[in-house]
């Protein structure tokens, strides 16, 4: 007979704009996946309505039926209670109020359902499938137009009891520094973040600095964005190299606390941003070895991460495999 | 039959000056306890010859025969490695190189014996039998000359795979801050630690500062110590007032960080400067109000430590403790 482990999995990337869900092996590779708007003006109801066609598509795309899934993973914009499998109250989810999410799809598909937030998947995918394949400590980085995180350590997943471990972007590297939308002032999010990127460079620019972003913007600052201050990066002006050099070094500032704090084996780097290359990832080493203890800089490994848009998905499938084998083991136990 | 885990360890705390040895039993009562000096000076064999005869001389005052104890547990300075019970090359041992220090004594007594770093031994301690007792995820701040700590998670001490976790002193607070000893800048050790706290009272002073410390020191500001620090804050002193305020805010802002990293259940000080009660704690549990997640920050109690210089040579018999009943339970396994 063949085991719930050796079956498929849904992965479901909830998003505040687009749902993503994925048939994902035991293996980790992606069989079919399916994209929808989430809708999240329409209300509550049409969003998990719009889960569970998206979910039904993968289904009908994959001619599987739900005896032949092992489950369905759902990583979520948080707070939410991984327990429970409550939705708290997700900033980009606007009128989620404590939706019971897992409930909600449990008694629709009547499989396994496990919740989880979205860095958290996503950190669990890379562990899973992508860079961090093998390790058990790692720590992942996502840099966005915020930036999130996930810990893992022993394998698993560090979520805490309010399951809010893991928000590496609001650790304090200036306790005079910028204010942060969270309400603390000098998180690292507020450097190293798209919003970090795009401020320091304007910052630098009003300064007097010449730079073809200038021209790239058509002398509008508002309208600049870190992806142009890539693409300054990759027509060799100086001033995008630097503010990607500062970065490095900012984000190697966040990472040193983490090193000396958890010595971790790895340190994974996610998000658009990464497409800089050695241009981010040589100073972000650089600055951990020159801060961090010199051990632990050199057991964590800094490396970008594998999965991109997909680490989402493969992660919340994956989550469910690891609860499939909790749970297996569990039982066999007397 | 009496099981191993019903007879007394031996926890041994070495320190730079002094090595205590006390028998504790599986309730982490002390029963006895013997001090004697460390004697680094002497030499290794030196050194380790004190930790012998403190540990017989335990044995001696309790009437403990080798066959009724569960074995010994040492916290010693680090680095070490806990895996193959080798002290590599601690500052405050001069002259100790890759000393295999469990094996020496192993040979010696031919019980059970574990080696584990002295900030971990503390904060197990705590966990086991101080303020955290219960409580399973917790991070130890110990204020000293430096700042050292101990993170739990899921009741286990985490370690890290070069034994260096837990280095809560050693995160950036400040990319641009003052130069710690370890190299970085801006750690939370160079502005929370008697040395920090002493070098903000005397760069207050040197502003022009009144206060009764100038007459405490005879205008001497060599002489000053933290101590002399908290003295004035006993008379009611305005700037040792302040600075014990500020002191309560940095560690909010290192505290913060963990609780946003971690989401720990307990935040535990220990360290002299705890005397100073809620002149203290009411600026670092505001401030990790202020800059935490409410979630975590309001999970998080911050508590002062339960068992002062006990708290080493309890946590070192705790984790012989705990080792012992971990190996019990993987016996049992088929």
């Amino acid at each position: 007979m063949q085991s719930h482990l050796d079956r498929p999995a849904i992965g479901v990337d909830l998003g505040g704009t687009n749902i993503v869900c994925a048939a994902v092996t035991p293996q980790a590779r992606i069989i079919e996946k399916h994209k929808r708007l989430t809708e999240v003006p329409k209300g509550v109801e049409r969003v998990v309505a719009n889960i569970k066609e998206c979910i039904r598509e993968v289904l009908r795309k994959t001619n599987l039926s739900l005896g032949q899934i092992s489950g369905i993973g759902i990583g979520s914009p948080g707070p939410l209670n991984t327990r429970t499998g409550v939705v708290i109250s997700p900033a980009n989810l606007h009128g989620w109020h404590n939706v019971p999410l897992r409930k909600m799809l449990e008694d629709e598909f009547n499989v396994l359902v496990v919740l989880d937030n979205d860095a958290n998947a996503a950190a669990y995918g890379e562990k899973w499938a992508g860079a961090g394949k093998g390790v058990d400590n790692l720590v992942v980085f996502t840099l966005g137009t915020g930036v999130g995180g996930g810990i893992i350590l022993d394998g698993k997943l560090l979520r805490g009891p309010d399951d809010t471990a893991g928000e590496v972007g609001h650790c304090t590297i200036d306790y005079n520094g910028y204010q942060c939308k969270c309400g603390n002032r000098g998180c690292l999010e507020t450097y190293v973040s798209a919003t970090g990127i795009v401020r320091r460079t304007i910052e630098a620019i009003r300064q007097g600095r010449e730079t073809v972003i200038n021209s790239m913007v058509e002398g509008d600052l508002s309208r600049l964005t870190s992806k142009i201050v890539h693409e300054a990066l990759e027509q060799g002006d100086a001033l995008a190299c630097e503010i990607f050099e500062e970065t490095g070094r900012l984000l190697g500032v966040g990472i040193s606390n983490i090193v000396n704090t958890l010595n971790p084996e790895m340190i994974i780097i996610s998000g658009g941003v990464i497409q800089a290359g050695e241009h981010l990832f040589r100073p972000t080493r650089e600055e951990v070895h020159r801060r961090a203890f010199e051990e632990p800089a050199r057991t964590a490994k800094i490396v970008p991460a594998q999965l991109g848009g997909e680490a989402g998905v493969i992660g919340a499938a994956g989550i469910l495999f690891q609860q499939l084998a909790i749970e297996a083991r569990t039982q066999k136990k007397p």
